[in-house]
């Protein structure tokens, strides 16, 4: 990639998102979402959910129109939620393995955009291990022409933040009086950027961003968010326990992470250091989890755990994204 | 995977793939199909056979349903039949590449396995390098989740088995009077485990297992195969004859394997090797051909063969074992 | 791949892709596709372009039909595009990776069609490095299979051509007083085959080939095309100026191409050199560019850069020519 450097001051990635009439047509990141929009989403959202077992949610909302998914780093779960919530309204849904074709051949990635966009994409679901690159993209496409941010190196991962509220939203009502503690490696977490700039805008009574010193946010990443290096300082009476994945490449490779079984004694979300939250604290997860490493298995899979929830969650907010997204292009037309 | 050690005994694989109504939720292995039911699936399978040339059969089954390609092992032609079967009955077919994304990261099988059931998808098609995997599978999901063996390391192929005894049927009537041969790596082949459990099931008269001494079947393996080294012999009179895919990594580098051109004469499947079943002998072969080492390229393309017929029948009864699925999905609601 | 030596002349593939009332059966070349029909597909591809962020013109003429895609070199953007095309038609695609699973296991090409053909594909999009596989193919499916050609080695890529050409057409109707520059390595060049074929197909008036003279065209690889070794003179005047994608690899490991500025310098499409042009002439190149190589990149972007609208009629032309196989099909049953 080689940006073209910018003679003016460039648009603010959260403004870029809105139309004119306050309309979401992009998703580059959750600052600038309000907290109204946030909340419609969110309902809409709990409109695509069904019991298990039953059908999914469905509509023709997108129906002729396209959707890339556009993976510049690999993914599983999120390009396969993107991809049955395309689909499940309707969509198109072209799946480019970008990382074995056109960036071998030395193409740019607006030559990418921009063939895409001559075959008539509507919508481009990006996932970068660069930051700035989603809102580089929407910069450049054409007025038509819609970006979701699917995870944007350290940095941003706007979806997760909606499905993290959602379902913290489905078991705790009053967010002021909330403690959320989010556990693990917050200075490289594009998660827990997302996900608190979300709980922010709902009101959330108090972050806690828990880790190991070298693993603690650089200053002013996170607005707000108390730091602890102590996992049962941070967990006191928390009502919401979210452990993040650590690349285990980092453990034994940093100093103050010796290995693996003194990082999970030391910031393991486990049963024995869920004793320090409230009794009634669920458990999250973004995935993929390394077990018995940043979380314990078995309160992954017990009552306290909220885990796959999230990832249902991570569909119908996908869905109620792409839903809105597409009546604005309706709109336009 | 870290499978968790049962404390108690597990249900039998063949038990768990039917309902408490004898109705199918998953397709494990051949065993416990009894005739019935596996020749009603032959008979579903052949309503979904059209005419080359002519639209292939579809419905709307699984409308509405979600199914997911979970290939562990590579394969082209069982998931790509997997998937036209899944999509000529309506479904959205999930394709995962499952080697390239969660398996780097570390996430265990049962860890994919709950993201997909919590994105509602309905059945997941299984293949997997370690035995018992897709039994494994299916003691975990939720109770409205289907798996399906597309492969299991060298014990299990059930979709094989039903299109191969497809096939057979219908060409030979008499399964009673029929004597069916099947040459070549026995030892580590699934095909040859299935086929031989469908061929069991519908009273065949004689199983005949031909291969050098050291890709014999394992005592046992085969129940009721009677075990040959000598190809001629095991030929004589045969009416169905199938080859099978032998690794060419194992020759050269297994002991009375010495190279191809003597396995090839040895136990070659061939015009000349042929003079020794029966004039009317069909000749089978799973695919992918190794022509030239365990078959003749000549008599595969020939008017005994049936191979690409294999193939046709793959399709139908994936079609007719999801539809059946289907079914027991719809009946549930 | 064995192909068989065939001991009578084989059908010429020019032949090959036309039934006996000359319609449409594969698209192989574009030799052989007359002035008529070659017209008649770049009408029936105008009716399927509409205007950016207008949804994509779909019609339902391969529903129920598949279509196979099977690139055996890696590529984005044509098979993207006929992905698209097959899908705005209603068509079930299918993508395979043949890269990493058929061919790794040693099936022949041939068994892979056979094994497509079986499974009722209708029609297979192929594109290979090697110079005759698409006519051997159709030489060997089943009169109701279709095969199109999208790439093969550096004799042919015939939609290129078509999708040139209709972009060429919307903006200079006169070919006969057109001159038209093709310019970089023609030597390798699929689509300076095929655009050239197009062209004097409609009687284009002039074609002129500008290269270093170590990647100037063979003799008699273009026919009546003019061969240069000087930029300026070759631009002169032209009213189309098509630059070719080089591979890096070449400059600096071929004598003539000692480096990249040189090359630039010396047969680069830029601003500059399009000076010598026509001041209405338009710019082109298939994709995907090396900006700064083999054209510059402001060129690219700028008024005179028709390369976005190549890519949009490269989905219309091939859903003219899926459309007009697909309706060969039907007129058959």
């Amino acid at each position: 990639m080689n940006p073209v450097e910018p003679t003016e001051p460039l648009e603010d990635e959260a403004t870029l998102q809105l139309d004119a009439n306050g309309n979401l047509c992009h998703l580059l990141t959750l600052k600038g979402i309000g907290k109204s929009l946030l909340t419609d989403i969110l309902d809409d959202a709990e409109n695509y959910l069904t019991r298990p077992g039953e059908l999914p949610a469905r509509s023709q909302t997108l129906a002729g129109r396209t959707v890339a998914n556009l993976f510049f780093e690999a993914s599983t779960r999120t390009r396969a939620s993107f991809d049955l919530a395309g689909r499940r309204l309707g969509a198109d849904v072209l799946n480019l393995d970008v990382n074995t074709s056109s960036r071998k051949k030395g193409e740019s990635i607006l030559d990418t955009i921009y063939t895409l966009e001559a075959m008539q994409v509507d919508a481009m679901v990006v996932r970068d291990a660069s930051a700035g690159v989603p809102a580089y993209i929407a910069r450049h496409v054409l007025p038509h022409v819609s970006i979701l941010n699917a995870g944007e190196s350290d940095v941003s991962h706007p979806t997760q933040g909606l499905l993290d509220v959602l379902t913290i939203r489905q078991h705790k009502a009053d967010f002021a009086n909330m403690a959320v503690a989010i556990v693990g490696d917050i200075r490289h977490s594009r998660v827990a950027m997302s996900t608190s700039q979300a709980l922010l805008t709902l009101g959330v009574g108090e972050i806690r961003l828990i880790s190991p010193p070298v693993l603690a946010p650089v200053d002013g990443k996170i607005p707000g968010g108390l730091v602890f290096d102590n996992l049962k300082e941070g967990l006191r009476d928390a009502d919401v326990v979210m452990a993040l994945r650590i690349q285990r490449e980092r453990i034994g490779n940093i100093d103050g992470i010796p290995g693996i079984d003194e990082y999970f004694a030391n910031f393991g979300v486990s049963r024995e250091s869920m004793k320090f939250a409230r009794p009634d604290a669920i458990v999250m997860h973004p995935g993929p989890m390394n077990r018995g490493i940043e979380i314990e298995g078995v309160l992954a899979d017990g009552p306290q755990s909220v885990i796959t929830q999230q990832v249902t969650n991570g569909v119908a907010v996908r869905m109620a994204v792409l839903d809105r997204i597409g009546k604005t292009m309706a709109a336009r037309q």
